[in-house]
């Protein structure tokens, strides 16, 4: 237990003031302030000792140094039951500081509003995290006080204890302090990261806010958090059950497809993380319809993602199925009113949602695998046909949307498309020629289009034969990264059997 | 450019600082210093000035405060252009610090050590902290370094420019230096949540450190960074090419499987991050061809971990396979001799692995999905047997083992296994019973096994048809999670059909 007796105050944001300046009065805690928070303190009557008169040392450099001062450092830090402490305490004339209560230059908003680099840099507070470092340190014998959010439990405390504080609130307090002025520099790092163009430095810090709390993670014996780089995440949940662990990963590997597809006419279906069935066909009724015929059985339970809005003809479909969660880039009221009437189905509403960060990380016991995302657009441009036959626009067209399904679909993936639609989606497989098989499986099972078939393949075929599987099978263009010993093997093959063998230049493995 | 005319210095890591003072002493660089730096300073001969006789204040609390001081602060922050900085500089007789070498007690260092609570509080820097942000703030007129490494880098420098430092040069600094206080702080939060059991925080702080390039990410075309929250790995490559992204991925998730096995038996062949044979027979020799045998097509360029030490009768069997990585639990000479003679193979020291890190996370996008690790051993108490027909103790130990195998296979997983060896694995699919159907057509295509043969899937059954088609594979004995609607109806599938059904108490989704 500690009583407390002098307070120094120094905040950015001023919220909520009152009710704690109260409470230090009432327990007769003298106030040492400065700046803008002396002027507040003092507009809102309360009494006040400027830090420049505590200290008896000027503010200069325009506010730059005002507690870089020992007479403030050594009142934090001093160690109470320390003999030497008191003496030199004592022989400087310092005097306690047992509370402190400091929130930074608001570093990450100005951030946010593209403000001009000095004005971003002018922003980085140093006196502020020196205090707080000082009594987060010092914390058997100081309070330390990081966000408005705290006041509350610190008058609940001081309430509790007559002006007093317990060992474990300040411990706890402490824990916040140093994870503040972590975050803090973390967000000025990666900063100078970005303007500096540096991707992978030698050391990197991470900082991230928990904006829900699953009630497990991927099983229930598994603890959860899901957290982002911002304060709140960029979709917005609109009615149903609380999202689940696996369905944020479900719904991020959706909108990870849907935002690589023309605007506005994407369906994409997914069951486990991948893809079960994909449409872009103009016409948004049969993109759904389309994207369901892939595989309708895996559907039951899924995920679907619409990249447009969903209206009222396309809900009445969904309703027919039994889905985890709806996504639509905006849902319109009619639509809402019949996906409302299933209690438990999540509705997602993703018209703010967009791809904005370039890295990606996994996690491995104390190893991080970072790299760059795998996310550009293809074109006609990044394709070279390798056979005698060359594909017409509606072949090319159909050979684009395969692949780029594919590089979403875990690895080894091959995507049988047909009327920009997927028709056969071969995942996870160790094998090649499995993911083939699976892929042709699927389509003869579900598929009566009468349409021409193409394939895609996320990597090389290492043989002819899973190439041959999927030409017997009815394919009739294929794309595939070149790179195998026997890719000579391969076209000679789609030679003689008259397929389109188009070559991608880029792989696109995922785990 | 920067002309340097006054140093800072304070280092608790005090290597090689003979060339660096003379490269300060021939550009007559004037230097303060306090404490053990100041002594290093004097031993080595070279003028120095002390930092209480600069401030003219004495250093107090044991060390706790010394550079905490508005002459030192103002001397870093000050605008060299700003006319009122320059005033305020004049009328407190205060002087420029052009350059400030500063590196931390070795927090991160007393933590691995195992020392006090009381200790490792002590070893909190707060000046030197805040020295360098101040330096580092003000980038654009002084020079900031955080580390012994970078010496060279300034005497090049300083050489370069008689004295002088580039903005260029400053800023590099500069973001390192932010990157070394959010590391700190980092580690000292991580410290704090630990000791607390704080397992998800509000805000979340991770550091890491680049300690591998691969020449790409999962493709050519991505970068990549393979960090630790260590300094290094705890894997060593003993032999051959440099590893890929992807190489690291397989080896991650083949050592998380090796680890979960009874010691010094197993052998798990992984291909695109999921296992395509495991076995722990107890002769090591049978335990690595029985692994091979479940799929040798798929083992083809995969990744090998032997939780046993390799010898030279396994090594002459590895060496008939094209394999791009080997783990094991050392290798013997004789063993090491044999392997090497592929020049490309990579050979992996695993020894010194083990699994320390509780939690797991996966970036996509702006949001990090965090959660507990799925570790827990099974025990026989894990499972409650429903059917009518109880297991013997083999069909019990094939159980586990195929249960363990199933959580580490990508969803829908389902293994068979017989004699504690996989005989088929079917992973990564939207419908559980897809998996079932490749598990079988593997064992059908591979295995000329004539016992038992168990399953294993990672969650509920939702209904009969995939042990249905399990039980008229052969499959005698299933160990499944409870759940679904219809375990009713699955208990009396089993009954019907003299199988035994065994029920999971923890569900094992993996994505």
């Amino acid at each position: 237990m500690k009583k407390i007796k002098t307070a120094l105050i120094s905040i950015s944001d001023k919220k909520n003031l009152r009710p704690l300046l109260n409470i230090l009065k009432r327990n007769k805690i003298k106030i040492i302030s400065s700046g803008g928070t002396y002027k507040e303190i003092k507009k809102l009557k309360f009494k006040c000792l400027e830090v420049s008169e505590f200290t008896n040392s000027p503010e200069i450099l325009g506010g730059r140094v005002k507690t870089l001062h020992p007479k403030i450092h050594a009142g934090i830090l001093n160690k109470r039951n320390n003999k030497a402490h008191l003496k030199d305490l004592n022989n400087n004339n310092f005097e306690n500081i047992d509370l402190v209560i400091v929130n930074f230059y608001p570093f990450e908003n100005i951030l946010k509003n593209k403000n001009s680099h000095n004005k971003i840099i002018e922003n980085i507070d140093v006196g502020g995290p020196t205090m707080v470092r000082s009594a987060a340190k010092n914390y058997k014998d100081v309070t330390v006080i990081t966000s408005s959010n705290q006041y509350e439990e610190l008058i609940e405390e001081l309430k509790k204890n007559n002006g007093s504080t317990t060992l474990n609130f300040r411990r706890k307090l402490s824990r916040i302090a140093f994870t503040e002025t972590a975050y803090y520099d973390s967000v000025i790092s990666n900063y100078f990261n970005k303007i500096t163009n540096t991707t992978l430095p030698n050391k990197k810090v991470f900082h991230a806010n928990l904006v829900e709390t699953p009630r497990y993670g991927e099983n229930p014996h598994q603890k959860s958090g899901i957290y982002s780089k911002n304060t709140s995440m960029n979709i917005k949940q609109i009615h149903g059950k609380q999202l689940s662990y696996n369905n944020y990963n479900d719904i991020f590997a959706a909108l990870t497809i849907s935002k690589s597809l023309p605007q506005n006419i994407g369906t994409v279906i997914v069951k486990h993380a991948n893809p079960c069935g994909v449409s872009i066909k103009k016409n948004r009724l049969e993109s759904y319809k389309s994207a369901l015929a892939c595989d309708p059985v895996s559907a039951f339970g899924g995920i679907i993602s619409c990249n447009f809005k969903i209206t009222k003809n396309i809900a009445i479909e969904l309703n027919k199925l039994f889905l985890e969660v709806v996504i639509g880039n905006d849902i319109d009221a009619s639509a809402l009113k019949i996906l409302r009437a299933k209690k438990n189905l999540r509705l997602i509403d993703s018209s703010n949602y967009s791809f904005n960060e370039k890295l990606k990380f996994v996690s491995n016991n104390e190893e991080i695998l970072v790299q760059s995302e795998d996310m550009d657009k293809f074109t006609i441009k990044d394709f070279k046909v390798v056979s005698k036959k060359k594909p017409n626009s509606k072949q090319m067209k159909n050979l684009i949307f395969a692949f780029n399904i594919c590089r979403y679909v875990k690895s080894n993936a091959i995507v049988l498309a047909s009327n920009e639609t997927t028709v056969g989606i071969g995942s996870g497989q160790p094998s090649r020629l499995d993911s083939c098989q699976i892929a042709i499986n699927k389509m003869k099972k579900f598929s009566n289009s009468n349409d021409e078939i193409v394939a895609a393949s996320d990597a090389f075929f290492p043989f002819v034969d899973g190439i041959e599987k999927l030409i017997q099978s009815g394919v009739t263009a294929v794309v595939q990264p070149s790179g195998s010993i026997r890719d000579k093997e391969i076209i000679d093959f789609a030679n003689q059997t008259d397929t389109i063998l188009v070559f991608s230049k880029t792989r696109h493995f995922r785990h």
